[in-house]
């Protein structure tokens, strides 16, 4: 069973699949899909910078700092966080190749798992969002969901199976191709849903 | 009048001021106070990566990559957020080496007011954390009041005499040299002190 909010069919999908998009197609998704929170002020969710260890900077002219040696850090917390609905909202994004499953332990480093936990115990609002490419499937997990996973897990990666059963099928327009606030709405806010 | 929890004089604060630590200091020190509060579970807050536009990444071996050419981006967003008591909570944190006033305009850039703005109308608990380093004082000032003096300023610095009337002076010990959630508990969850 695939959760579906309203049961509505992904009938603009079609439009905006090709393969050329894939790679960092989902983050450049996710980011359009904040502008637009963002322009009619529904949330304020950022991606945040990725984390760079600089070693050396240039000053070829005064005004101008050129980085010439930075390596990128591992990062410590999620990719995405902001406020929604007066929530604290945290999440990681991953996009996923496979057919069959997601390799959740060469993913997502453990102190990211350690990351959702903590939030989570502070009230947040806590998922990741997994994109599977070959089946042009994103779903949201609960980020409880994961860390049970990742703390009992037998294997190394979730079966596909896996999704279907404990995610939800983000819906997507054109506007919000990942409009991952619908089903944060029905999970988290609606009484019927749900938890809080 | 300055603003000071619960009457405690900052006893604390010559062991730790010396000028070698001025520039880089408040942002190490609030990254310590972050650690400490991470460490015990009192809150979740991190500083958000350094925005850099990276254009040439060298592959010496094939598991180091090597940026070669990147330049810093101006940030869309505060340095600083995260949860506390189940709340989103926000930031900017700034430095200042004038005695005599804060240059607002050359240091906050518009888009940070604007994103100040944004989070509390979605019910953030904001802030900005100023730090004189040469009255060696770190003021806590709720952000409704810096966007306040912003939107309708008749100068482009701040007085410092402003920070003692709309500002909280915060406390340090060793191991929380900017112990800044003191402040957010007297303004933001004392009932006797005030709001929400």
């Amino acid at each position: 069973m695939i959760n579906y909010p309203n049961g509505k069919k992904r009938i603009l999908q079609e439009h905006i699949t090709d393969t050329s998009r894939r790679g960092m197609a989902l983050e450049t998704d996710i980011n359009t899909t904040n502008i637009y929170y963002l322009d009619r002020d529904i949330a304020v969710i950022h991606k945040k910078p990725t984390p760079v260890q600089i070693v050396h900077v240039d000053y070829p002219e005064r005004s101008h700092a050129k980085i010439t040696e930075a390596y990128f850090k591992i990062p410590s917390t999620t990719d995405y966080n902001g406020i929604y609905r007066g929530k604290y909202l945290d999440f990681e994004a991953k996009e996923c190749a496979s057919r069959t499953s997601f390799p959740l332990f060469s993913t997502v480093h453990p102190h990211q798992i350690r990351h959702l936990e903590a939030v989570m115990r502070h009230g947040a609002i806590a998922f990741m969002i997994i994109r599977f490419t070959a089946h042009d499937e994103t779903y949201l997990v609960p980020a409880d969901k994961v860390t049970t996973f990742y703390n009992n897990a037998q294997r190394r990666s979730i079966p596909y199976s896996w999704f279907a059963d404990n995610g939800y099928l983000i819906p997507l327009t054109i506007a919000k191709p990942v409009d991952y606030l619908t089903i944060v709405d029905k999970i988290y806010f609606d009484q019927k849903g749900g938890s809080s």
